[in-house]
């Protein structure tokens, strides 16, 4: 996958490259996850209103992929940018006006440019069409909201989380959740988050060793996601203060007898049920005057306008579940030259 | 880099492409940072003694880097690979054999084979290089362990950790953590860690937007050694439970004027301190019976013999200061086309 | 470079990665390259008009480059892909019909798909901007017909190339090279021909060694334009009838005495002048009745309709020449982080 | 494919990644492969002896690979580099000494250095693994001389160019392209030549659209081995005489009715044999005095001894060989994952 575009230019898109031949391009899926993402639904995200019509450019015909690249757009329309007119000169704090502007010597001061989870959006329509392609091999991944700010989920209903208007995991806990994210946002502040990304059906055997481990790679794509400061699989950080008694999953006929691993073993996936949490920093946007630097190097206050979600880590939620089917997606094709005899086996010898 | 090389094989090693010609290659140091990671030295790792004597095989000549790729090997000279007659053919739990097995149908079942930690002493030969170019420029990489078991640091000394036979970073912590090194090692068990690493003299600017961010390729370094489950950049997992407002980093005309990014912005270096943290997972390896499958799918016990280190994350401090070190080393080259006038400087235009 | 799009889909274009910030984007000149490759311009390319207006999508703000991916798309217009009904499921002689229908299984029958010439348009829009950059650097990349069936060109004018019809290179073959190219056309036949790219004011140390060498980079970039069948550097094929002391380059004061080696050694550019010809076969789209197979495997006869070019070297000289500034730009920045004094230099150490 | 390792320098080798798992790994083949390429055999080749012992340090148990990266190393024997003196400060006519200087300012001077076409004695190991592979799925790779000089060959014996001291392919051109090896050779001079190479038995669907197509990558492959200047597959240059009707390869139900695509179209494999020419230039060390320049700048006279093949084409043709294999064997396994009900098929659904 690549993916181009920024918050307030003309598009924002997507090319994915060696989508196998023939996977049925289901655009109304596509289009409907976007839509999960998208924002100017609730009380609980920003109330910019972007339509996110995908159009798919290339690489499907008659309703299925041909196996060359699958270019998607969406065209920016509410732009909106005069908003951001205050801040072209001043580094927002938490955002990546600096390092961009130390970086490049030229930034894109309407809004985030490339650096805004506008972005993501594109990621979302790819992720989309990865899920068309594991589906058919049997692999589904979900995701919600587990925690926010100090409110944690204690079970974890992914069917649940798909109809919460902030993806919450457990509906016991989805109140006090969304009272911490109207909270923070009334007092002009944002607040931090922490999905859960679950894979099942993955079959044993997707990664590489060394080089292109899963859990490697997903934590890659994860970090990579705006505002990600942690990622664990299984039992994460935690396990660092068990024992290996505690934390080693002892096998028997009826698969493994407990769950610490999160579904990988040596980088390589152990057939187990996935799970990769994710946490979000508060959003950087916050209507409270800070401390900065302009351009010229001199000290200023930002005070920032515009609309910003309140918690970044709810339609982050979504995103980090399109790039973990990505990634899977890639190591399912990747996987299939494994052995010898499944090459021959492609090949009819 | 690319590495090779299983536990008990001739030999294991790597090839580093891309290291810039010119650079003096102290062969003394990157010994000495092997012997770092070499186990046999203490009780706290396994007895088991390896000289890990490196050898370049390529890409110097006259004590200076060439341009072309610098081959590095180390020989296996203490296999003892009678040990894991038993193991043969079953799944250690928490070991990579069982995926391994599933993946490719065929396993090196002499100890881990290429899952084994022994393949990261390529990792260190080659982070060697990487430091050796980094102080060139002024940046500079260290580790430590701020955490084994629930003891945790309450400050972080990178020098006192260099001179500690657990690598701790506080003194004051470090007696309690070896007690629960040694008394998970008497119960035949082993016992969870982490490492902090941290650079200093990142120049802004590091990391690509979106494809190649700082901090999502040192992510997929870092969950890519072995038995990390864990990986947080700077506030990390706590950011979830952070407000905006505590967790942006305002700044002035001396610098950020606090530190929960950890060095990095939209991906890219700030010029802040670099802090990131790893969480090691116990040593799957314990000595104690445990339920397992062999590869027949038979239900048995596995009862390891052998010699294991009773907590990984110690000498995987090590390694994964060695991978931070890659990482930003590729980091630099990678950004020195980043703006047009420095592509004109270069040339002399 | 990533391109996407079919001859008759929606759209072709391309993402751009990697572009040094700041760097003048004149979309003028890109426009001005696509009409050179623009076809139904004259007798000598096909009557299809094609307005191949660019549109960039991202990455350009304030008439600069800002480092993020730059994205460029071409809506298809004139598809007019009734005429190709007939062709639905026959496999056109020398087209990629045959092997993308037994890779995918699957086939976008209208026009070549992705294997028609028209992704090529993508090509050139990203080479302009190549040509752009590498301008700033002193280095001009030119090109032009040589050779068309077997009338080659004497002396090689590539001002004049620009102002030919048919990007002669030579004024006193053109006419004759002309009246091949027409005399094909009436038999409803087509016919081959050759191009010279030549690149100037290349420096030294362009290429690296082994994996990514110039030369090899180069013949991969040509060889993978459509109906390309042959490369050669410098003295290329003829070079193997040579002797040493006829081929080798003696060299002065004031460089190099010969130019032989078409400027490369080792794969690395030596600073002399870069030649590279390119041999395009004829059209496979001829109006004579072939004999071939249909997607059933029965034997019928492909009588084709349509308008195609009647020599694609003329048009293909322009994507080779786009092709090898790719190349070289990707080559400056390769080669920025060859020499640590460089590093340290960048890096103000 | 990595490889590494100098002329001069204590060791050449290769690392192979992605090897699938349970391949027979035959070392005498291989062994027998090196010595196809290894010097000092006759009068056509250098007298230099490399007895070119080929160790496998890894990714092999009990016979057979284990999907883990296959480390493969030979150890410099005779290096006898106080031939070399003499050339330390001067940049031979037609060598890579001039480009290396200029690019790192550091040059390994005993012989050429990384640029020593030694350097394809790992190439000729890793192609042999490659052959092993291929064998398994019905698809061999041969070569053969076809010209030296102005003598080429009528006709095509691969069986033939085996047991011959040139590899050529011809047996009533042998003599005279003997004759004029060893002509070059009493005027201490060199000669150029070509090679092809055929594969046979390839499945039609090999190589990717636009961006890895086998033509074009096979091109990259040729191009980059040390003195090719050009490359032809197929009907190759001179396609470009040719009109369409003549050029096109019509088919039946036996199959194509000509062959002058070579083997692919669209840059995907057609299931037709595979032809692809190239073409070397004379060695450029030669016995007689030549200008050039020192590394100071001064012009000097360059007169080098040592031992050199008079003519690099002959056992260039095993490395074209190899870098064949191992072209076919990338795109076999990429191949692997282009439909969608292969996809399923692989994983059982």
């Amino acid at each position: 996958m690549t993916t181009f575009g920024e918050s307030h230019g003309k598009a924002i898109g997507c090319v994915l490259d060696g989508v196998p031949a023939g996977l049925e391009i289901d655009e109304a899926f596509i289009q409907a996850e976007l839509d999960r993402r998208r924002p100017g639904k609730s009380a609980y995200a920003t109330a910019r209103k972007e339509p996110d019509r995908v159009e798919i450019l290339s690489g499907v015909f008659e309703g299925r992929s041909t196996g060359t690249p699958i270019a998607m757009v969406i065209f920016n329309t509410n732009q909106k940018s005069k908003d951001y007119g205050n801040i072209k000169e001043l580094f927002r704090p938490g955002h990546a006006d600096f390092t961009y502007w130390e970086k490049y010597g030229i930034r894109d001061y309407r809004g985030g440019g490339r650096s805004s989870a506008r972005e993501t959006a594109a990621r979302v329509a790819a992720g989309a069409v990865a899920k068309l392609m594991l589906r058919q091999i049997g692999i589904t991944v979900e995701s919600g909201i587990f925690k926010i700010g100090d409110v944690e989920a204690k079970e974890y209903r992914f069917d649940y989380a798909l109809e919460s208007e902030i993806f919450a995991l457990d509906p016991s806990a989805e109140q006090a959740q969304k009272d911490a994210v109207l909270q923070a946002k009334e007092r002009h502040d944002s607040i931090g988050g922490a999905a859960l990304v679950r894979a099942r059906g993955v079959p044993p055997g997707l990664g590489e060793p060394i080089y292109y481990k899963l859990d490697a790679v997903l934590a890659e794509a994860m970090m990579g996601i705006n505002a990600v400061k942690g990622v664990e699989i299984g039992e994460g950080i935690h396990s660092a203060e068990l024992l290996g008694s505690q934390n080693n999953d002892e096998m028997s006929k009826e698969g493994f007898l407990s769950h610490h691993a999160g579904g990988t073993l040596g980088g390589i996936s152990s057939g187990d049920i996935l799970d990769i949490k994710v946490y979000f920093k508060p959003t950087p946007s916050i209507f409270k005057p800070m401390k900065t630097l302009d351009i010229h190097g001199r000290e200023v206050t930002c005070e920032l306008k515009g609309r910003h979600d309140p918690c970044v880590a709810i339609r982050g939620s979504v995103v980090a579940e399109s790039m973990a089917a990505l990634v899977l997606a890639d190591m399912v094709l990747l996987n299939m030259g494994r052995r010898m005899d499944e090459v021959r086996r492609c090949y009819g010898k």
